[in-house]
């Protein structure tokens, strides 16, 4: 990305400093904060500044973007143990341990991310990708570790009742991780068809359209009644004292905050998950009242980024549906353009040594 | 209120049902909520209605308002056990324990709230007021359990660095709470002086004028630099690891909520003790840039109103300053008035029986 347009460049190969290695990128997410830094660069980067002290990424110079990495380690560089063998894929937490810390994925390309053939990476950092899971996969950790963060600020108990609200990649990823959990019945809300069916094979129990019926009664209806899960063996009915709520806010646009909380049963925990980036209005004394909780999510720390990895090593996660189409480094500049407008794709990988020198 | 007007009337003495005793109101606390009902009936009725399926007060009927009272028992009701004699004091959450349910404060003159000189109580929630404890403190229960369930929403450890966002009533009892706790150092700001040197009284360590300095950044430097509490033997310095942050609102007016989000340090816990009710607008991007979160707090459980007394009777609080004026059932007119524009005022008590019939 220069100048805020998209771009293929060929650039040197990055290289690797002490306890780092050099890796092949072999896929690479495209993530909403991707498209957020190409099509509002300046106003997220000020908002970055205004609540961290420092901007996310330098907009003056060329930036290779790209966090959701997956990668094969082709040289091991100065100081580095070789604990993971030449040849092996790898997963990392897109950031180098360098004293004055690098963000992979928004830095320059001598750090580029995972929109590049090669990326230099922190040996300490990375984790073996084992043969069994797909390369495909793999890619996933980085926002399935979102979704795992998201879920565990949440700090659900066992019979709270979660809403999805909105079916992009980051909600998905988050019913996902609520399967996975075992949490249920777990109700979604998303206006595209196709990412419906999406939320329905990845686990959601009760997928709405909002062009239909208000998710809201339907949620509320379903914590009233202590409504089992689906499936043989887990019938009993837990009585009729209401289940606890909470909801996922997976969309990011004005307006949708108070939705929430006009639509929310009182106590509901609120997770903002989606990135609104204008000034939003909402109504405080419906808040207060109901005594909800709105509870801001970003990101995820190591130990979580880890233990997501971990859950898809093991086949806890069935996320392969989250992955609906792959693309050249080539074709990403009209992807960006294309995936804005979008709402049947859930995640999309770049595949780049597609295009690499034979 | 009759009509939404103040008036002071003769009524029949309520009677009391099976399991209810009849006190004589000694006092009882003017409350922000009784302000709005009278300023803002209609509003916060829809508001209350909304939020919670069923309006908080019948504005067609006449309403005697007060739900921080002092009673004395006069008379034990049919089914009642006596378990505390005549002549006791006593304070009680502000409800009947009637099949329908009765808030007591927001009903009609047959169960009227403590701006009366006679009021019937469930025997089952009377708490008995020992002798040492004077009427003023034991008629502050109630807002201090508001304040107690405030604090308790917060979920503080013991390290987390406390702002008092305005010093009314809630706030300075927030204060107390606080202090009872052992929390701190206690930050607090307040544009009133009479009010800032309340909140010195009960126990806040640092108090400023907004007019003066921001808050935040000396909040931000006492969590950053971890400083001990005032006073010898804590002095230890905790090391550069920055403590927790927990804001209280206790403002209730529009922008004050995104304030709070610009102020705050990342993962800042803000309770909203303040009750705001017009649309209010907000930045959610520097709220999930932070990881903030917004708790919203009402009221206080059974459980927390009578450990709130406990407490006022075993002298963990030091709250007799909260107490400015006392006034009697004639004047409450005028200083309905004149709360709403007074800034020196703390907690006005009512004492209805000054003026009963010799």
């Amino acid at each position: 990305m220069r100048d805020r347009r998209l771009t293929v460049e060929q650039v040197l190969d990055p290289v690797p400093r002490e306890g780092e290695v050099l890796v092949e990128v072999l896929a690479c997410g495209i993530c909403g904060t991707d498209l957020h830094c190409a099509r509002h660069g300046p106003e997220f980067n000020r908002a970055v500044a205004t609540a961290r002290g420092v901007g996310l990424l330098d907009l003056e110079r060329p930036v290779v973007l790209g966090h959701e990495f997956v990668g094969r380690i082709v040289a091991h560089g100065p100081g580095t143990t070789g604990r993971i063998p030449l040849g092996r894929r790898v997963v990392s937490a897109p950031a180098l341990t360098r004293p004055a810390g690098t963000l992979l994925g928004f830095a320059t390309p001598e750090t580029p991310g995972g929109y590049a053939e090669r990326m230099v990476l922190s040996e300490s950092l990375l984790l073996e990708v084992p043969d069994h899971l797909p390369t495909e996969q793999a890619a996933l950790t980085e926002p399935l570790a979102v979704a795992f963060h998201a879920v565990a600020r949440a700090e659900m108990g066992p019979d709270d009742v979660p809403l999805v609200i909105g079916c992009g990649p980051i909600g998905l990823a988050i019913i996902a991780v609520l399967r996975m959990r075992g949490s249920g019945p777990i109700v979604a809300v998303e206006p595209s068809a196709p990412r419906r069916a999406l939320a329905e094979a990845l686990g959601a129990d009760v997928v709405l359209d909002p062009a239909r019926e208000s998710p809201y009664r339907a949620w509320a209806d379903l914590a009233a009644r202590g409504a089992p899960r689906n499936g043989p063996g887990t019938g009993a009915v837990r009585g009729p004292k209401p289940r606890p709520t909470v909801a996922f806010e997976c969309v990011g646009t004005p307006g949708v905050i108070q939705q929430i909380v006009a639509g929310s049963p009182p106590r509901t925990r609120i997770v903002v998950a989606g990135l609104c980036m204008t000034t939003d209005g909402f109504e405080p004394a419906q808040a207060v009242l109901k005594e909800l909780e709105l509870r801001f999510a970003m990101m995820y720390s190591p130990a979580e980024f880890a233990r997501t990895f971990t859950h898809l090593t093991t086949g806890d996660f069935d996320v392969a549906p989250l992955v609906t189409r792959t693309v050249s480094l080539d074709e990403v500049p009209a992807v960006f353009a294309a995936l804005s407008e979008s709402p049947e794709d859930a995640k999309v990988l770049i595949v780049p040594t597609s295009r690499a020198a034979p």
